[in-house]
């Protein structure tokens, strides 16, 4: 095993740091932080298996070992509780640590978990899926879906440690190895020309699972999210491109019930997006259809539903909605978006009912 | 009405205020903050007629109107879930803000709720007794209590404004008046000996609700919160102080499911303080005699439940509580405390049995 990539992530240095690599989860009491040495396992069923270096590795000094249904029709406050029964029933302390092994799901679960236990405990990050890699829980959104909508409760509580373990990916289903990858590039595209130029021309080498070219994509994505959220951790501005492909994205998700995985509404979210793009922003139309061919390349990905008396009242209720219009980030070229803050609802449902992934549109 | 007190509180500056007056409430939309100008108003049953000019002040700005049980027992997760879907029925968004009028038990709830959704929207706090004005919100502590304990769910999330009017003392219940005293001499006597002093010379006219020795009292400790909780907003160091009597004042009142008061249970947890504090920090007998004195005046208060087999457990599990031992904190002398990181449990039950409010102890 050769060393792993340390990336210093978070307001302050070492609030958070990101370590990339291969085989680390059998190492990890290296990686992993608790200022008491004991910890609190949350994982998925899915995980199963990856979890059991975890438990090897810390026996004697697990508190609780919490498995979660990490379906996103569970992402809700009943899961936090049930997290936060069982830390509280162990006996939790506040310098005992959390650690999350699994996709977005049970990051996004144990994180709240962890920010209301006693105010607050640390935690750690082990994320299993292209998607929760390339977002790595850097930022420290952690939330909970609610009848009115997604992610409507939740928290800002960064992760002391965040353990990017390449190997976890392997048992990974195809579907959401591919639907992961697209919020790796979601990130190259709003940030970084070079690397999305790298990645697409990598596109059957990364759906191939090479591993250089996979390294290559999350570290990239990785760093652009941490230099992003190191400039602005509350959401305040730019952190807010980060967004891109998602004011319509978690729209599609919830009018669909949740059958699309994550990735796969965030990549008809960009489609919709760059439709407008192309009207507000001067995205050219050349530019618009190669990041087409990239999401067409790697889905193919379901039919979104569009219809607007679904997707209206949904948008309308987006945490980035305020009384003056929902706001939405633009692709002005590869490399360079910004954020529109009022766009009118209409301009989205219209979007919404254009958004293709046919590389011709 | 005069002019009311403006006291800068928060880390920054302008990011708490706290406002200190007499009839401040019929002009509420002076002094409470909302980025759109709209409010989610939850408020006790026992404001209800404090309410009343806030309603008619804010008329058609007000999104959501929701009661709450404030008893000790509804201090729970599902209350703060009843104003979560209440302001996500009636479509908050970010740039809205809440208003919790009442005691500790409305703001605890209703900052923690604010806290929460959409990942943090902003709030004020009015406070409507004794307790929770010498506490006022400042340093945003915020959170329930949960089978395992008082206070084990929650957040730090500062009010924006705080809004003292001591006008809505008036029909205030004898018991919470006296009770809520006790909090504003633990912040004196934790670091003011002149504001203390003052404060034990005017004791009458404290309970006799004499309006310039109570804003005295109530402005002294409100400063003296925002000095603390401003020089350490996590509660890392100093703003430990700030728990003096808390540690056996919890235990106390959960051990009685809490019949006793907030601060019925905290001047026990003071008189048992000051046995452990004349032992381990040189207090003298004479200034804990006149500790005692001052805490019988504002009773008598009913006994605690002193079993040690209901204490030890709860002690355990305080927050304060870590693997080498359970955090107290101790006083020197009038205005001068310290916290002691690991003191025995044993100790503690101890205090617990020895506690008297008789000033010959």
């Amino acid at each position: 095993m050769s060393e792993p990539l340390r990336v210093e992530a978070g307001g302050k240095p070492g609030e958070s740091v990101v370590w990339i690599g291969t085989g680390l989860l059998a190492d990890a009491d290296r990686y992993l932080v608790s200022r008491s040495g004991r910890f609190l396992l949350v994982s998925n069923a899915a995980s199963r298996s990856l979890t059991e270096p975890l438990r090897r590795v810390l026996s004697g000094r697990l508190l609780a070992d919490v498995e979660i249904d990490d379906r996103e029709v569970a992402k809700r406050l009943s899961t936090v509780e049930k997290v936060v029964d069982a830390a509280l029933a162990a006996g939790v302390r506040r310098d005992d640590a959390l650690i999350a092994v699994g996709g977005g799901v049970v990051s996004d679960i144990a994180g709240f978990a962890a920010s209301i236990l006693l105010r607050g405990i640390e935690w750690n990050a082990v994320p299993t899926t292209t998607g929760s890699m390339a977002d790595a829980a850097i930022g420290g959104k952690t939330g909970v879906d609610h009848a009115a909508g997604k992610n409507l409760l939740g928290s800002f509580h960064p992760p002391r440690a965040i353990v990017v373990d390449a190997s976890t990916l392997e048992t990974l289903p195809e579907r959401d190895y591919r639907a992961g990858l697209v919020e790796a590039f979601k990130s190259a595209w709003i940030s970084d020309a070079e690397l999305a130029a790298r990645a697409e021309r990598d596109l059957s080498a990364l759906l191939g699972r090479e591993r250089r070219s996979l390294f290559d994509l999350l570290a990239g994505s990785i760093r652009i999210k941490v230099e992003i959220v190191g400039s602005d951790p509350r959401e305040q501005g730019r952190r807010r491109l980060l967004n891109f492909g998602h004011t319509l994205g978690h729209a599609f998700e919830a009018a669909g019930d949740y059958r699309l995985r994550h990735g796969e509404a965030v990549a008809w979210g960009i489609a919709g997006a760059l439709a407008i793009s192309r009207e507000r922003a001067g995205l050219s139309e050349a530019t618009a259809r190669r990041l087409r061919t990239v999401l067409a390349g790697l889905g193919p990905f379901p039919e979104p539903v569009r219809d607007p008396a679904l997707l209206a009242p949904l948008l309308s209720r987006d945490k980035k909605s305020t009384v003056r219009g929902i706001a939405g980030v633009l692709l002005e070229d590869v490399g360079r978006a910004r954020v529109e803050n009022a766009i009118p609802l209409e301009v989205w449902i219209e979007a919404a009912q254009r958004a293709s992934l046919s590389p011709t549109g």
